[in-house]
């Protein structure tokens, strides 16, 4: 396969699993409501995303650097929002 | 920073943000709830999954395919169930 299409490849889905957090972010914005959301979840992926962000800043990679930064405020905003409002 | 350290970083990023999706798993079993999951976050986290899937098949890489393979099968059991139970 082409090289620059398979590295876009990476690149949109990088893109998508980041970009994904944000429906989850405005549903518990509106709705104020987070009982199905799993803290376990949005926890342990907001400490897989740290040491992402890390590993981004030690290889210099400004990709892993912005997608892990993004989802980090994304996952960050869910659980402040579960645990203030249960 | 020693090399394989630096890598064991990555990969404990990518296990716990791979694991991470199992205590969302587990609730939405036990609870059969799903009103407060956004249908949005999963779907198009799980096409990023699928392109981040066929992107490590293309490389071989073994890390790529596990995480993603794994994550796809957990993302879609939360699709299903947001589909079901609404």
């Amino acid at each position: 396969m082409n090289p620059v299409l398979m590295e876009a490849l990476g690149l949109v889905g990088a893109a998508l699993t980041t970009v994904s957090f944000l429906p989850q972010v405005v549903k518990v914005y509106r709705t104020r409501s987070t009982r199905d959301i799993s803290l376990g979840m949005f926890s342990i992926a907001w400490v897989g995303m740290v040491l992402w962000l890390v590993y981004g800043l030690l290889l210099g990679s400004w990709a892993l650097i912005l997608c892990n930064g993004t989802t980090l405020v994304f996952a960050g905003y869910i659980i402040a929002c579960k645990l203030r409002y249960g």
